[in-house]
């Protein structure tokens, strides 16, 4: 885990002086990565789970869609790379299009209306009660704190209706989910009927990396955008936002959430 | 403001039962950006002071350098575009790859040490008191939660040692910055020996921003990263972190803060 920190020494000033100390800082660490030999992106993430990063980016950008084809992952977490082969045919236009749209701010044509058409409902019967929701979020708090020395880390976990299932951590909160994707992926977890739970927001970007994996449950502390939520309806996904303390709001498809 | 936020239907859920009840969400809107006819990128935002989101995006990425050379910025904030002509050279080769890299995730050539020793230092004596950076802090508070009724944006400001000279809010903690850059380039507004402050993480990219414009000091109540630390040390500028309740830890260049 120490991998994830840096120990730096700080000034800690209040109204009554000042003294000399050693804050913990989460590292920012450089990865690229290379498909079929083409350099694709350099994404800013917390260095751990590279692989499961990797790997859940490019699926969740679309331009991976079959593990099965992928004939050879390698980590370099020296030089930050991780080069990717697959045998899938990708569309240089595609790829394209994606990239120069990739990041943050993600392309118009990513979420736009045909998009969400193009992307399949979730068709899920699951249901939770509001007990579950509120243990589910008190076991990712407590993981997220034992985590979170930094303050500046984002969380994310994948959950059946009892316990969490995978754990992941990185400060941005797109990297954190892609890391579970990532691990779903490839170690052959199922997502479908599961629960993704994110210390972040819930933005229309979120909320499509979560339908492609056929996921029918995003759960945050934090808020979400309207288009996050348009999608969610669109896409048959319950959205849950502000869960704190002991009342949360369901946004979206709230027949999952049984008393 | 109102453009800002959206009002939808949710269903509060407590242990004690459920009511049906408003709330207001941010608003997620695509922005494109157009330079001499070339579509660059798309940035989600808050779809406000789109002018000075391009603006300032275009010149943190370092594809703009001279306001002279503007020619012409046409907003259209119903089709969510902004175009701008430029007179200045851009180097083709240099946009392609600065876009490769864009948003969340950015390049690593961008904040690489090849890359920091090409910024300029940031040459300041600017001086604050422990006190003056507890008013201005106060201050900033007391603005962001004024709009901050969706708890789902990030606000940015450009102060000087006594109070908020330029405020803005938006989804994302970059474009915040970007917009009070934006701003402050169009309305000539100098940021030499000048402050920001934001609600987000000071990552790599966001001191990167800064160092641009020559800010010497960059004050948030979260969290730095070590590179950001870094970078701030190599560039000269005051990194103040943490800043809650009465009390604050700088990161670098605490030289600055006088008692």
């Amino acid at each position: 885990m120490d991998n994830e920190k840096e120990r730096l020494p700080v000034l800690r000033l209040t109204e009554k002086g000042r003294s000399s100390i050693e804050d913990v800082v989460a590292r920012e660490f450089p990865l690229t990565i290379i498909l079929n030999n083409e350099e694709l992106v350099t994404l800013l993430c917390s260095p751990t789970n590279l692989k499961y990063l990797a790997i859940g980016f490019l699926f969740s950008e679309g331009l991976l869609k079959s593990k099965e084809k992928i004939k050879k992952i390698i980590v370099d977490n020296r030089s930050g790379v991780v080069r990717i082969e697959t045998e899938e045919e990708l569309a240089p236009n595609v790829l394209f299009k994606r990239l120069i749209t990739s990041g943050c701010g993600r392309g118009a044509s990513f979420y736009s209306a045909a998009d969400a058409q193009n992307q399949a409902k979730v068709e899920s019967k699951i249901e939770l009660s509001i007990h579950e929701v509120f243990d589910l979020v008190a076991e990712f708090q407590h993981r997220s704190q034992i985590y979170r020395a930094t303050g500046g880390v984002h969380s994310a976990a994948l959950c059946d209706t009892k316990s969490i299932l995978v754990f992941s951590e990185d400060i941005g909160r797109h990297n954190a989910i892609d890391k579970i994707l990532g691990a779903c992926i490839l170690n052959d977890i199922a997502t479908d009927n599961h629960i993704i739970i994110t210390s972040g927001r819930i933005s229309s970007e979120i909320l499509l990396k979560v339908a492609k994996r056929n996921i029918p449950m995003i759960i945050s502390k934090s808020a979400p955008t309207n288009l996050g939520v348009r999608l969610a309806n669109d896409l048959g996904i319950t959205l849950i936002g502000f869960v704190r303390g002991r009342r949360m709001n369901v946004y979206t498809h709230n027949w999952r959430i049984v008393t």
